[in-house]
This record gives structure tokens, sequence and C-alpha cells, in this order.
């Protein structure tokens, strides 16, 4: 399982892929050319891979039909990449996109199923799944498939229970291991799963399901109204979930990816963008767990498109007449930085926490922001690097060598 | 408004075209090619014209963006219909089809709203209405847009009001008149609307909105249950709903389309089918408001495709192997009979009705198939044609005149 534990000496960065024209609308009318100007700004910001999200409905219309045609454009989109020396990981199943479900017309209304306990829609979502990966596999810029973008925002509208959402992404998991061994096959839970008590996908899912785990940092879950823009708790936040996240994993190698991480207003305006982007990426850095950081997203929004949150309109490295907005120089700025090598402390103290996400779940909400782990978490981060281990594991030298903890303290 | 009361000599026969290649899912993979193939089939049968389906979330993915590509498609296929000869109904807002609803992400889950009362909504249809009326009647052979297929099968998903579904249909119809003058404007209801007395769409809606009123016959409605396949009660079911509309509208004028009818299994086996095609037409083309008939569908359902009611599967005339199926070469030959002359009797009696369906839509349930003054029409109706008149027309000469009324009988 090596080539599954991609921990490395330097980290990866890149962008979620949004098109700069057309949003992902534009997998209707695909064209690689938009692609390509897109993937140059990136490329030229010195990003190394993207995060591309097909929409499930236009590729799986119906149940047992899988459109060739939309796999082609997914491999198209692929293969631009390759040529900006970009790899790329597919997100099959979307699924939620900033806001929007895009569900086909077999689980709706008259066909209302839920996509984790159906069985009929299950064995649907399956064929999606292996189709998918087995097809993208064959392009050697792809490195990961994730089953699909935050699929718990796709509750409470497709019920579900603990056990159902693990067990249907253990199975997605499994579908797509054995269509394509050589990728990284990844679940993508929004943070609900770490701090929400009642919320039916858990910790246990996301760190110990798939290759790796993946977080995604949103300041405006609550941590900016604690002191953002540039405050501790929202400039730590991205670090707080990497070391929750790698707290709560049974394997203290596994890496954990920041694979959504961005500056939304109004919580941090324009002129905080760059001083934000610089200090979460400092902070986040220097955890030894984390695998990358890929930004959301990498264009922003048209406007004369309707109905979105505010907030998802000027979430882009580049506006839509790609120009680098703060964020994207800052950025670039700090990756060139890391080229001269990664700078992680040869170990760090650890902060006890009482509560382990990864077997209590009910007790998720002494995690969250604002209560009194988390602060005294961000009060201790800012002397330096900070771990998170659990009570038990606190006894586990092995662990703790394991995570270059080198010192326990117990929250007062 | 004569242009709008094409009342005429000769019956329209058509079709409702469902593609013999991947359903309605082909328009994302739109080929006109495939639509002359199939077309084919339909002049060959000696139909005059179909009625044909845009899906509307794929044309319409956001509520501000209408794809070009997308009306570009449907002009294809329209002028693809034009080289066999056919003239062109569009249904607009595809929505419903066989059990299936289509519906874009901005009404869907954390965008939930309903198509019939939110504002923003109804002005995305406006638009969406207005794009497509206009884009299609610069064809000269499209005669017709119905605002969508069935839309009171969008409720209960969708809430809304009879109120607020008259107020809806009536604002769409404004919109479609205003972007196309010449073209006939529809409205399209599922019978529930004729016969279930708590349904928020009304009888008034279907025989006053609009240029004419269109029926939809389907015997699984419960008439089958009656006495079908071949019973008086099924054959004569389309005929039925033809004298409710035309006993339903304010204009005694006011044409009907038998807008869908067709002989679906198990209510009708394969058998049948020729026996229960000529006798339902037989009695249907009598009716002097009839204008025309159009049978649903062109070709059956690829059984690749899952999830469909058993009965969507084989209602095409063709197979997806393009063979005339029994009801299509009864079809034709019927039509073959017609091109001598529609032989419509100068005058015939009416069953008066206690119930006027357009203004006591609360008693909707006496009408329907099973009940009292049902039955009675139905027996009578062996005798020859019989229409329908409500108890307040029956007492206008001038209504019963124009609708060739010449004895009133009441029910026992």
């Amino acid at each position: 399982m090596t080539a599954h534990h991609p921990r490395s000496a330097s980290l990866r960065f890149g962008a979620n892929y949004v098109p700069s024209a057309g949003w992902f609308y534009s997998w209707l009318d695909f064209s690689s050319d938009a692609a390509r100007r897109d993937f140059a700004d990136l490329a030229g910001a010195g990003l190394d891979h993207v995060r591309v999200f097909p929409i499930w409905p236009w590729i799986q219309p119906n149940r047992t039909l899988i459109r060739e045609r939309g796999i082609e454009n997914l491999l198209a989109l692929i293969d631009a990449a390759a040529e900006f020396g970009l790899s790329v990981a597919v997100d099959l199943l979307q699924g939620h996109l900033s806001s929007f479900d895009f569900l086909p017309s077999w689980v709706l209304t008259w066909h209302r199923r839920s996509l984790f306990t159906d069985p009929a829609v299950r064995e649907g979502i399956a064929e999606y799944v292996s189709r998918l990966t087995h097809a993208v596999a064959t392009r050697d810029n792809v490195f990961a498939v994730t089953l699909g973008n935050e699929v718990n925002n796709l509750w409470p509208d497709s019920p579900t229970t603990p056990e159902a959402s693990t067990r249907w992404a253990a199975e997605l998991i499994d579908v797509a291991r054995a269509a394509a061994p050589r990728l990284l096959v990844l679940h993508s839970l929004y943070d609900a799963a770490w701090y929400d008590p009642a919320h039916p996908f858990h910790p246990a899912d996301a760190a110990g399901l798939g290759d790796l785990t993946t977080v995604h940092s949103w300041v405006f879950n609550g941590v900016s109204a604690i002191d953002g823009p540039l405050g501790p708790a929202t400039t730590t936040h991205a670090d707080y979930l990497v070391e929750l996240a790698a707290a709560a994993a049974a394997d203290p190698e596994r890496p954990v990816w920041l694979q959504e991480v961005g500056a939304p207003r109004p919580d941090i305006e324009v002129g905080d963008a760059a001083p934000f982007t610089r200090r979460m990426l400092d902070t986040v850095a220097q955890n030894p767990a984390l695998w990358g950081v890929t930004w959301w997203c990498s264009h922003d929004l048209d406007r004369g498109l309707a109905d979105f949150p505010e907030r998802e309109y000027d979430l882009g490295l580049f506006t839509v007449e790609h120009e680098a907005k703060p964020a994207a120089k800052e950025l670039a700025a700090f990756i060139g930085e890391q080229r001269a090598g990664r700078t992680v402390p040869a170990s760090r103290p650890a902060l006890v926490c009482d509560v382990d996400p990864g077997t209590q779940p009910e007790r998720r909400a002494e995690l969250a922001p604002g209560g009194a782990f988390h602060a005294e978490w961000v009060r201790l981060r800012q002397t330096g690097p900070l771990a998170i281990v659990t009570a038990a594991r606190a006894a586990d030298p092995g662990h703790l060598a394991a995570r270059g903890i080198d010192t326990l303290l117990k929250p007062v």
C-alpha cells in the first residue's frame, strides 16, 4: 500500500478547477480550448494539479445509460491539463457544487430514492464510479478519484444513517480501487462531519476510508466570527482541521489533503485576501501530515449567472478575464518559496484531546470552533506547531513518534 | 383570432416523437440523422405532424443561462421534420415525460422553489418560454407551442393552488403569444384536471387558456378496468374527453386536440392493439370538435434503459428497429381512409350534464370513469355520436347550433 501513502517532502499545490466561462454548465458545451486558456493561468501560478468535477446526471441521465461522449469530454479535459504539466484528481459524483445539487431524473420526484440507501440507485452509482474511474485511469496525469464533492451535502435530501453512509462510501471505494488500483481513492465531506454531533457522516469515515484524509476548511463555518479575517482562529483553521484529521486516524502515517481552502467574502475582504493566504499557508505547511493544498477555486464566477450564494462569485484565484487576484499572487509566491524545500519542525508538542472523533462522534460539538478545546488549541498554536492527540493514543509511544510529537499538553 | 381557430374539414394525424435511440437522453448527443431515420417511419405512415419535447434543464441549466446550442439542436430537429413534410408542435417545459421529471439544479434541494409560485423561477421560465417560442417560430413548419407536457405532473413536488396554476399558465401563454403571434399556444394537462375534485389544475384552464383545448386519453386511468381492452368505455374514452372539453369551453367553436392517445399494455395487449385503435379512431373522428389525433408515441423504448413503468417500453407505433407495429398499420389505414374526406354527422343528440366542469371543479368526481354520468354516456354512445352539454348551455340555442346538437337527453 506504499503507493497509497504519498507523504512526501514536498507539498502539492493546486486548484479546484471552476471553468471561467459558463461555470460547470460549460460541460454541456465542452471546449478543450477554453479549458486550455484556464489551465495556462493555473500553470503560470506554479500549481501542479487541478481537481475537476464532471456533472453526474449529464453523464448518467438514465441509471443504465453512461454517455460515452460525457466520458470523452472528461478525458479531453484531463489531456488539456497534461499539456500544461498539471496532474488531475477527478471527483466523480456531482452531486453538490457551490450550493447546487445536480441530480438525475431517476432519483427525483416520482422516482425519489435515497442515493445512500436505495439498492438500485447504489448499483447505478457503482457502475458510474467504475466506468469513470477505469476511463480516467488510462491517463497518466490522473492521480486520484474522489467519490464526489462533499457528498454529505446530498443529505438530508437523500436520507441516510451513519451506518448507511459508511457502507455506501466503503463500497464505492472498493469499486473504484478495483477499477484503477494505481489511483488514490478518496472520500470528501464538508466539515459538519467533524463538528456536528447529529451529522450522519462520521469522522471515522473521513479518517479511515480511502487512501488519505481530505479536509475542506471554510472560515465561514464559524471561525471568522471568532476573530476573522486575520485572527488566529481564522488563519489556523486549516491547520486545526488537518490536525483533527490526523488525530482521528488509526494510521499515524496517513496523509491529510487540504482539498479545499479559500478566502471567501465577506468574511475575508479583498484587502485581507493576501495576508490571510500567507498566514494560513505558513501555518498549515508546517504540519507534517499535510499532503497538499488545493485552492477553491481557480476562477471567479460570471455575475451573469444567477442564484449562487454571494460569496461564490469571487472565490477564484483568477477573474473571468484571467487576471491574477491577490490570493493567487500570494499563493504563487508561497509555492516558489516552498520549492527550496519544505521546512517541517522535527518534533512538536501535542494538545491531548479528551474526545476521540473517530470513536465518539456524539461528542463532536466539543471539537467545534468556539468551544473550549478549540480555543485552547488556537491559543497555544500561536507559539508554534501544535499537534492534537487523543487521550488513548497519547499513551502509545509509537504513535507519538510517528507523528513527531515530543510533549503532551493537557487543556486547562 | 381566426388563425387560432384551426377547425377544419380534415383531421390532423401525428405522433408524439420519442427518439428510437436513447429516448430523450439523445438530446445530450443530438443527431439530425437519427431523427431523420425516425421521421421517415412517421412520414411513411401518412402522419402530418410530430409533437417534440426539448428537455428544459439541459437548455436552461442556470436561471439566467439559455444555451444557444440547445436551441440550435431543437431547430435542427424541426428542420429534419420539414424534410419529411412533417409540421411540428413544440412542448417547451419538460418537465414531465413518462414518469420522469427533468428539473434544473436551481429549483432542487438547497434551491427548492415551486415552479408555479416562486417569482424568480417564474421569471426564469418566462424567459425560457419567450426565447424558445421566438426561435421555433422562425421555422415555417412549426404550428404550435405547448407550455409543457402535462405540467400538472410537476405538482405536488412543486406546490401550487388552483389560482396560482391558472395565473402561471395564463402568464406564460401571454409570453408565448407575444413571442410568436402566428403560432397556436397551448396548455397541456393530464386528466386528473378533469376527474379529481382536489386537483389544483382546473378544467377551466384546459378549456379556456390558449388557442385550443388539448386532452390526453389514457385508458389506464380507470376505463380499461371497466370493460377493456375493446369494451365501449375503453374505446370511447378519447371521444368522452373531447366531449367534456367541448362542454367545458365557453366558446362552442373551440377545437379539441387529442394530443395523446395510445394503446398501453397490459390494458391493451398486442393482439388487441389494432382493433382498439380502429374503434377508438372511428368513434372520436366523428366528433366535430376534434382537431386532430397525435399518437403516444412514435417509437418504442430500448429495454436497456431502466426504471420506466413497464407500459412505457411498448407504446411506439414503431419498434426501435423501425418496424411498424399493429397500431401503426391501423392508424395508417385510417389516415388513408380519411383522405377521402371526414364524415361528421350533421347533427347529434347531447346528454345534459348536471355538472359544469368549467365552473364546478369541486364536482369533477361525478364526471370520472365509472360514475353514473360516464356510464350513461357510454351506454348511449353505442347508438351513435353523442355530445355533452352543461345544463346552463342546454338553454342556449346558439351554443347548441354551433356544436351541432339537435336533441337534449337527460340522464335517468
